[in-house]
């Protein structure tokens, strides 16, 4: 199990067996098209003509080249893999874009700099998000939003986060669920460190940033991704995604 | 199995059987303190000095009369049991105190009327919440409050809402969280029907009827609760109360 000092955050994505794991995800190979609450997320954006946006956990750098497409300014993109960054930087010569090797448990940012924040799938693994979340907000222009994605507090919390059957149904066995703090599990790799808040922690934590909320997705499939995958409908279960979009007022 | 047309909510409370175990609960005897929830949402109400008070299924009367002892000016307390109602109005001669039965699903209140708006555990019996919560926004002055408590949606949703056992551990089992709508359950009588909504959809309905939101408290017993009551450690496996203080700006 690897472990380390809080705050620094856990950089899995930089062992060689994850990232090569990592790689090889639909989301990662087929971008943001791979990724199955994308439209949700898509949904909950802003117009990004114009906009200064600031992706923390930008990965590969997917939604970066993204929101250039759509008319973005400019993206700074923060990431604490090198592996990862690495890749960005091969996948486009956009100068508009900038890639930045931070740790977001340490990120400083300039004041009013910025006109949207985006994170994907990344503060799950932060471990002061009270901190960070004073930060973006600071970062932000008054009216700007920050959308976000984190893995679901019911998908994080239990002890044996899988499937169970209980009296013939397929089931979610929730259980520590108001029990806060450090998850490991093998995902990719073994000892992958997550940080579990509830649903309430990490809204609370906005809104002490200063954010005020807009709008909360507990992300299901669709019914047209239901028609495709109809695996999926066991998704329906327990929600894999939390997506939010709040704002400076 | 009793049932109902929608919108019209079940008037459970009416059923003498619901009604005489209902009264033998600790939070019908004891009142507020006999409800392990009580100390997080009074921590979450304002200071209640002079405020005109609307409460939405105000069963006994409990808060009403904790409200006018800690200075309101008026409650309006509101509810659609009868039986509740006699009862509320046979424990206050307080002439600041008027009980009245309506539906909440067809509420109507007067603009800009009240300066705090509470309810307990009712919300979750209301199928069109979109309505009632527009309805309270704009009977509420702006500034005001409303703070509430439903059934955790973890908690009602369910299709065996109860403790189950996988691998050596007691679970949740949750299934079908994120299929919305009614939910038929034995408890203290049989055929009760509520209303499943994710806690998104909830905070998104108040977002949407013009309120913002101040604080969300996925409930667990305190450490005095546990030292009280250890037999509610397993509480800490899925919260069991859903509160929220959201404001009208």
């Amino acid at each position: 199990m690897i472990d380390v000092s809080s705050p620094m955050a856990q950089n899995i994505y930089d062992r060689p067996e994850f990232f090569a794991a990592y790689s090889q995800l639909p989301r990662s190979v087929r971008g943001l098209a791979g990724a199955p609450e994308w439209p949700v997320l898509q949904a909950m954006l802003p117009d990004l003509a114009g906009r200064r946006v600031v992706d923390l956990g930008c990965g590969f750098g997917w939604f970066a080249r993204f929101a250039r497409a759509g008319g973005a300014a400019t993206v700074l993109g923060i990431d604490l893999s090198r592996s990862m960054l690495a890749r960005a930087g091969e996948l486009t010569d956009d100068p508009a874009i900038t890639y930045r090797h931070m740790d977001l448990e340490r990120l400083e940012l300039p004041e009013a700099a910025f006109d949207l924040a985006f994170s994907a799938l990344t503060l799950h693994y932060i471990v002061d998000l009270d901190r960070l979340a004073a930060t973006v907000c600071r970062a932000l222009v008054p009216g700007a939003d920050l959308v976000l994605s984190i893995e679901h507090p019911i998908y994080m919390a239990p002890s044996q986060p899988d499937w169970a059957e209980v009296g013939g149904r397929q089931v979610w066995p929730l259980d520590d669920y108001l029990v806060e703090g450090r998850r490991t599990t093998d995902w990719l790799a073994e000892g992958v460190v997550k940080h579990h808040r509830t649903l309430g922690t990490t809204l609370n934590a906005l809104v002490a940033a200063g954010f005020v909320i807009r709008h909360v997705e507990e992300w299901r499939p669709s019914e047209a991704q239901l028609a495709e995958h109809p695996e999926w409908r066991a998704e329906l279960n327990r929600p894999m995604f939390l997506l939010i979009a709040c704002a400076r007022p």
